[in-house]
């Protein structure tokens, strides 16, 4: 079975979710395209998930928790599971990833979890 | 405490880990820029954690268990532990995201995982 799976999210379609896409097993990640001043239409929480959002590109608004922030393109912020969230695209729109992940899952990352390989790829040789 | 973390990466350093900065518990996620031709130099797997990637801009190439893929803007490819892995960017360089979850650990997620909240943000009133 291959260890790879991959797709192309170039379409500006409103919503792409990957988790069936790329058969996810350790996150829901969705890049998200919100028109000139659309806006997510209700506030949300969750109950296990924390949640890391990337601006792609455009502007727009956060609120959280009663507060609202301006948003600009490679702002990164994660929210833990009971934070209380909207999204709004100002007038250039937003485009975003948001990466749903199980808050305290990960065990190691990076030099703890990671093997390098004797193999080379061929721009190695 | 806060239920929310913010950065910006927008600098365009070579690579930017998110976990620290945002006290991430659930993912690592970096930010990477290739210069133009430039390359990790090793090829990797990991023992627990799947890898999803997300190509921002540029090109480049992917090398994964002895094949290459070209690689495009808002390519999204995942790889699963074992997937022996290499990155390299063409010659307009490649900015992506790599994000790190350990395999299997989603249990729900969206509509399984969020709660709607009745309050409301200042564009809902």
């Amino acid at each position: 079975m291959s260890n790879f799976k991959k797709t192309n999210v170039g379409a500006n379609v409103p919503r792409i979710e990957l988790h069936d896409i790329l058969n996810l097993t350790g996150a829901e990640v969705t890049v998200n395209n919100l028109p000139a001043n659309g806006s997510v239409p209700f506030v949300h929480s969750h109950k296990k998930n924390e949640e890391l959002y990337f601006v792609i590109s455009g502007n727009g608004q956060l609120y959280i928790d009663g507060e609202i922030l301006e948003l600009h393109p490679k702002d990164c912020f994660v929210i833990n599971p009971l934070g209380k969230r909207a999204i709004k695209a100002g007038d250039s729109g937003l485009s975003f990833i948001c990466i749903q992940v199980k808050e305290g899952s990960l065990e190691g990352f990076t030099m703890n979890d990671g093997i390098i390989n004797e193999e080379k790829a061929p721009w190695m040789k």
